[in-house]
């Protein structure tokens, strides 16, 4: 077990958890994944959230697994353990990985806010840890704005807050109680500064949206949310600071929300490559010469894609654990390699999906077949935050040859509005 | 507009027709395609068969755009403009072209048929003929059969023949009023005999399924069409000859037959790029460094595109006409031009529509957004034959290499049964 | 004959010449291979320039090739038909066939001088055309100034101008008669204007360097020329207006000078091919799944890379051929499927020649061996303007999205400097 | 110091060192790495081997880095370490890398003879090992028979062996003391049987050549070796048993041999990467979008092979020291992932190469510049046993697919001769 975990560790193939936490989480997981399976299909056609599957996830402990021991959870706290969890889930289905991402990066995120923030978010964050290790709590994350829309908080005059706008793209929402909302107010100076409301769903004001029709990972319950005049209690608020500050520490957190992400399109390519090679087997005791050069290719395609994956994860693991030095450093030494490996996968992935495709042949094509489902969700990669491979470009040149330029994109996005 | 024609002519570059015919086919699909493009949306979700757009096409004599002047068609007699018509039409909605490029081979393999088959071939094809330039006739190729259906016809005992089977991704099915059924007789020896029984829709024991799900080219109308007991008269069979007779000859028809097909993913990758390149355009007065680069490797590879399929084409317009060599050196002079195309399309069709993906962004995962269908729907490319990659390497590489192999897909599979 | 030629012009494939002229040229040029062939070797260790072939090529007319029979040359005028001269030329030795290359490009754009220019350059271009006509003169492009290097023209005080400066990376500079420079002078108020005087080898000041050391084309005479005090008469020099002026007419001549080297490539890729199918076939009876699967690939990617020379040089042809419309839009018309063309054909030369260095093994690796000289000499491609890979995505974006832009590479090299 | 070492490790991204003695190794060869340096261009042309380096290297304790501490050396015993070291290097010169290469595996797998091998050959180790240390052995191997030679093994008839025939490629051999010599002798049954007799450069009979030239690695010291009845003592024959015998667990000590390696095109990557981007940073205030593009691509997949290559690396490492299973699975298990790794490098290396000759220009193309060099030396790569890219596709996709086959090249190549 020593010697196993060990391995993984210096390995970073993305094979298995690296600590004990890491494998409880995925051994719970485990258990639910035949029933993941055998629903994937059915909830991909109707855009169907698996609601019955995260009740069993909150029975189960996993709604709090990256919430610390100490507030109930499971307590895993490496992003590697994530990814490779997400991983293993994603083979199964890829969205209902992609909405239990959601609450998994969020245990991250509130953990270290519960470490190191003000005091008042420090008990925020602690309450709502406790209520995710219970599966109580749900929580979204709402970033983007729908074009035209800017979701804007402003006080209320006596001294809390309203919120309107909408946001699009919000995952797990069907079961979300309480949503992170990114918004913007300005400050006497008509500066803008970036927040975060954290809104229950119950609030006045709030509507989730009834469905969503997307190409692919279609049973992530991605939605829009729009709030109108939606009270906000200043305690319930997590400050950002102004737009455009160029604050490069920002990058570190950017990281650990959305680095384990790349777990769920390691899975893909691993589900599609799995059936692929199996289907290949069962027909061809001789495979003809394409067969055999897209499978090997196909194969270190794969290692590579989870190396690459695997790399970046334990260098952010490592620094995410480590505040000594300049934070701008590390934000962007965090987010540097997250984007060389996002590179990579959103080019790997699809390439294998789309291999084991051709290897299966014209039944892959029918919209049922689990190889249909695979190439329309694995495209979803190349459009997820932080970054764009349009942004990626920008971030990636701007680091080699120097350039002046704020790597926020959530800044960019606001002062963009 | 002579000039017009031997430019585009010489180029090769599938910008518009080459022959007057084909000038005119092209202007009456262009009535049609507003209409095309505006239900193109709705009948990729409900996987409908635009009937009524078809309707036009009879009206406008394009149903027999194909057929022979003298037989009362449009006379469009080169594979060239068939393809330039199709990759127009993509533009519009691929499944569409699909459908039409079932109805505008048949004409071409048809004509064939009447001017160089046997005496009851020649007269059944001029019936067809005539039939399909009014509009009366639909006429589908029912070509594969479903793992582990043999398609078999069988002696009546009284002089005629019974069709039972099933055949799969049948296009244009829900309007067919004839199907090309390729099934298999044997002979007195049991040798397997390929042949083509002309089975009309009403003909009793043909049931037509009533939907396919599919995961691009929903439109397409592709069913399947099964046979019990379906009787067959004499005049009304084309036969192939033996399986396993290795005779190349056959490349050409299969080439005339499928060859046109890459217009239509020429189409789906045009359409993609324009709608990104106009999405940037907009978007940005400063486009960024990935956004310039990927527009200008798309157009790159469009124009690859564009001219490999057009010298391809042009190269099987002119063999075509020429039946004075040795046919199965004439069969892999057409086949092999085209399978080098089909090779090169399937690569760069599908990345030119990922590359426009990422640069539309986000909006372009929303189920209903042109940018998804076109994902979905250039897919279908890799999996036509001849030949699926698989089958493609092996063929070129037996070109190069030498190789004693059966080039006829057609009797490979009625072997294989 | 009528037919080959009807069939290799609608082609495109770059397969033969397509006019009687083109026909006469590549005939001539087949006796001299077997001599080139065996010689490649030698010259590319050395760096020596086949002198005696160009003196063979001199004998045979064929260093007046293009030039107009009026004149006493072959009389070739189609781009097409010497791209394919000179893709069978560097078949047997790419550095001959980019050295004949200048002269032939050469005939080219001069013939246009003698046809449209001003009277005086029509008696020069005349004078050098029938010069080239009997192989007396030998005239090479001297257009890259080295780094640091402004190569100018100033007035001598007496009517006369002087030269000064330096250019490198000049082709058939060792048999070179007379240099076109590619210089600038300065008007009475200051701007700057290109300006091409004609020097001849003899003249005072003027000094070809004694060798070149390349990765590749080592054998084509390519060195720096430079220039001190070298005295030019007014009537030898071609005026091309003031640097900056934005006239992208200019890219016509641009495109006839340069299209043709897709050719070049076209040959290496073909000779590299050629060699690995021919150790392949004897190899191996049943050759290994990769070799099958390369091979495929890479004869698709070679009827790419030629299909898409061969329209882009038809178009080039047809378009040179006419002057009656907008000569910007011509111009844009003629370099704009010229740098599509030559973007693939640099990814694809390259990527045809290392997989065939895969396919025959480490022997490939030899300093000797023809594959190893085939890599060196591929690479050169990239570097060709017009358009460098940097260069062309900035053009071809500009193109598509619109932009603000000198697309004239040898003003804004001047402006630069 | 002990996070730098848990950092570099688990991140496995070929930073640094992840041992003491590795430190220590890279450390010493860093001094030398000006001189390398400097000597790289010139050795290159002339093909000359450096062979003061290796006096300095010899000096230092390097040229028995891997011998163990015990022995006298310094003890360096993970594979992660030495390709670290080998990076280092190559980013120097490529060639010194491969030439030191071949003493570094030597020592590693020498360690394993002595440790594990039967009672003479553990003496023979030892006494080669120690010789190493103290740099008066320099050890090669001697694995490629040329076309057509088979070097054998006969009894002198008086109870010893003598050794005919001759290897090609043998690197470092300017300066080897010793050579490994793979042959094969026949058994009284005449079976083949696979034996590396151990031959001092002083045995009569044998011949060292003059002279190599290759494509690249010119001054790695690649030349031939000849033997003419060279006699060879029973104590100094290594025995590997009968060729065809598909025992896998030999996989390990190919990987072992062959698996550092790959640092070295790492080291090349590096190389064309650091120049390039300085040049671009320092030609470019606004580089041109292509340049960002491809700055941006090159970094990605720049950390995809570290990523790569430190996690096949860091998994041959924990294999290595594990003897505990099935050593036949073992030896799978660690050529798999290796030769995963190995085709991606493969890809990677030339391609960031190839990028970084287009970024800095057509100076590049001077055959002096160092791009030109490593142009020339990364293309090797894929030359390297064990696989080439054809020998790969059939191991992985026999690992994949299942495969009747003898994985081990040596035996392969012994039974085809």
């Amino acid at each position: 077990m020593a010697t196993d975990t060990a391995y993984s560790s210096a390995a970073g193939d993305l094979r298995g958890p690296i600590t004990p936490e890491g494998h409880t989480m995925v051994d719970l997981l485990t258990g639910v994944l035949p029933q993941i399976r055998s629903e994937a299909g059915d909830n991909d056609r109707e855009g169907a959230f698996p609601v019955e599957v995260f009740g069993q996830f909150a029975k189960l402990g996993l709604m709090g697994a990256t919430v610390p021991a100490a507030l109930g959870g499971l307590g895993v706290h490496r992003l590697y353990d994530v990814a490779v969890a997400l991983r293993r889930l994603a083979e199964a289905d890829a969205s209902t990985a992609l909405a239990l991402h959601v609450q998994l990066s969020r245990g991250l995120t509130l953990t270290y806010e519960w470490l190191h923030g003000p005091p008042p978010v420090r008990a925020l964050a602690e309450r709502l840890l406790r209520a995710m290790a219970t599966g109580e709590a749900a929580i979204c994350g709402a970033l983007k704005d729908p074009p035209g829309v800017v979701t804007e908080l402003t006080a209320d005059g006596s001294g809390g807050w309203l919120l309107n706008g909408r946001k699009t793209l919000v995952s797990m929402a069907p079961i979300g109680t309480h949503f992170f909302v990114h918004a913007q107010r300005r400050d006497a100076g008509g500066q803008v500064l970036l927040t975060v409301p954290v809104v229950r769903r119950d609030a006045p004001g709030l509507t989730v949206a009834e469905h969503w029709d997307g190409l692919g990972m279609r049973a992530s319950g991605t939605l829009d949310v729009s709030f109108h005049n939606c009270p906000v209690a200043t305690d319930r608020i997590l400050e950002r600071g102004p737009a455009g500050a160029r604050r490069d520490a920002v990058l570190a957190g950017q990281t650990v929300s959305s680095i384990t992400m790349l777990g769920i399109y390691a899975g893909i390519a691993q589900a599609a490559r799995d059936l692929a090679v199996e289907v290949c087997a069962r027909r061809w005791s001789e495979p003809p010469s394409a067969v055999r050069t897209r499978v090997a290719e196909i194969d270190a395609r794969l290692y590579a894609l989870h190396a690459v994956t695997g790399t970046a994860l334990l260098n952010a693991d490592l620094l995410a654990a480590d505040l000594t030095g300049d934070l701008d450093e590390r934000g962007r030494a965090m987010m540097t390699p997250f984007q060389y490996a996002k590179m990579t996968v959103n080019q790997l992935a699809p390439a294998v999906v789309d291999d084991c495709l051709s290897l299966v042949g014209g039944q892959a094509y029918a919209g049922r077949h689990p190889l249909a489902r695979l190439y329309r969700d694995v495209r979803a990669g190349g459009f997820m935050q932080p970054y764009s491979y349009v942004d990626g470009v920008e971030y990636l040149s701007g680091q080699a040859l120097g350039s002046d330029r704020d790597n926020d994109y959530m800044s960019v996005r606001a002062l963009r509005a």
